[in-house]
C-alpha cells in the first residue's frame, strides 16, 4: 500500500498555496508516496459563520491527518522566531498517534541565535543562570532548531535544515526533498 | 480518582516559573484536581549535551502528558501574534490522545485583529479575495482567538479569553480559573 504523507506547513497562507501544494504532491509521487495537502479537504463552507467555517476546516484537516501514515512538517519560522502554531499542533497530533514525523526548516540559524538576535542589546544571563531576552524570558539554548517540544519530537535524521534565499523561506523545497528521501527509506 | 491536569504554557520561560507553577497547582487543588506543571519532571540532565538535555526534557514532558487526564493550555500570544509553539504541540498531542482540552488566552483581541495590527498600513484584500498582510500572507479571519487548528480543537465553553493588564499577560490567572471551573464540571 502506498504511504500517505500529511504535508503540514504555513505555505497554506500564501497566495500561490495551491500551486505549492501541487508541487509538493508531485515530489511525493516521484518517490512513490501520496501527498495530502491541508487544502485538499472537501469542505462545504457555504452559509456557515466565520467561526463555523474555521471549525469545518479544522475537522477536515484532522480527518486527513488520521488517514495519513506520516507527516512532513514545514517548521520554517513564521510571523516570529518559531514555527507556525498550526503546524506545531499538527506535529503534536501525529506524534501522539504514533505516526512517523519528518520536518524541515528553511532557516538554518539555531533557535537560540534567532532569539538572541531579537534584542539589539543581545541576550543576558538571568539571576538563575539562564540565558534570557530583554524581557527576562528564557532563551532555550539546547542546540535545537526551535522549541524543544518540536525538535524533541524528531529523532536524528528526521529534521532537515536549509538556508533558503531571502524571499524563498516559505517556498524553497530543497529540505522538503531531503525529508521525502528519508521518508522513502521508511516506506520503501 | 482525582483527575490530573497538564498545565501547558509559556510561563515556564519566566524567571518565576516555579512560583507560577505552584500557584497554578494550588488553584487546581482548591477545586479537587491535581495540576502537573511541565517543570515537575524528574529529569537528570547532568553530563548531557545541550541537545540531549532538550531531548530528556521533551521525553519527561511527554511522559507527564500521557499520565494526565486533561490539559489546560495557556494560549496567550508569545513572541509574536500566536501562542507558544510548545504549547500548541502539547494541545495537539493531548487532543490526539482524546483527552479533554481547555485553554485560555490573556489577550482578548481576536486573531485577525492582532494580525491586521502588525502592519502600519493595515491589511488588504488579496487578488483571490483573501484578507492578507503586507507580505500577501493570508490573515485568518474566522472569528477565532488564534490559528484555526488551536481554536478549532476547543469546543464552545472550552476556551476562555481575558484581557490582562500590560505586563501581566503571561502571569494573570483569571482566565485560568475559568478553565478550572469548566474542567471541574467535567471531572466532578
Amino acid at each position: 500500500m502506498t504511504a500517505r504523507v500529511y504535508l503540514a506547513g504555513p505555505e497554506v497562507f500564501l497566495p500561490d498555496a495551491r500551486a505549492l501544494g501541487r508541487a509538493k504532491k508531485a515530489l511525493c509521487e516521484a518517490v512513490g508516496l501520496i501527498g495530502i495537502f491541508p487544502l485538499d479537504g472537501d469542505v462545504d463552507l457555504a452559509g456557515l459563520s466565520p467561526r463555523d467555517r474555521g471549525r469545518a476546516i479544522y475537522r477536515a484537516d484532522v480527518d486527513m491527518m488520521k488517514r495519513c501514515d506520516l507527516i512532513i512538517a514545514n517548521l520554517t519560522p513564521f510571523r516570529g522566531p518559531s514555527a507556525d502554531v498550526g503546524t506545531a499542533f499538527e506535529l503534536g497530533y501525529m506524534t501522539a498517534l504514533g505516526r512517523p514525523a519528518f520536518a524541515y526548516s528553511n532557516c538554518a540559524k539555531p533557535f537560540a541565535a534567532r532569539l538572541s538576535a531579537l534584542d539589539p542589546a543581545g541576550p543576558h544571563m538571568r539571576a538563575d543562570g539562564q540565558l534570557a531576552d530583554a524581557r527576562d524570558i528564557a532563551i532555550e539554548d539546547f542546540d535545537m532548531a526551535d522549541n524543544l517540544m518540536l525538535h524533541g519530537a524528531l529523532g536524528e535524521g528526521e529534521l532537515f535544515l536549509h538556508q533558503a534565499l531571502p524571499g524563498r523561506e516559505l517556498t524553497d523545497l530543497t529540505a522538503f526533498g531531503a525529508c521525502l528521501r528519508a521518508a522513502r527509506r521508511l516506506f520503501p
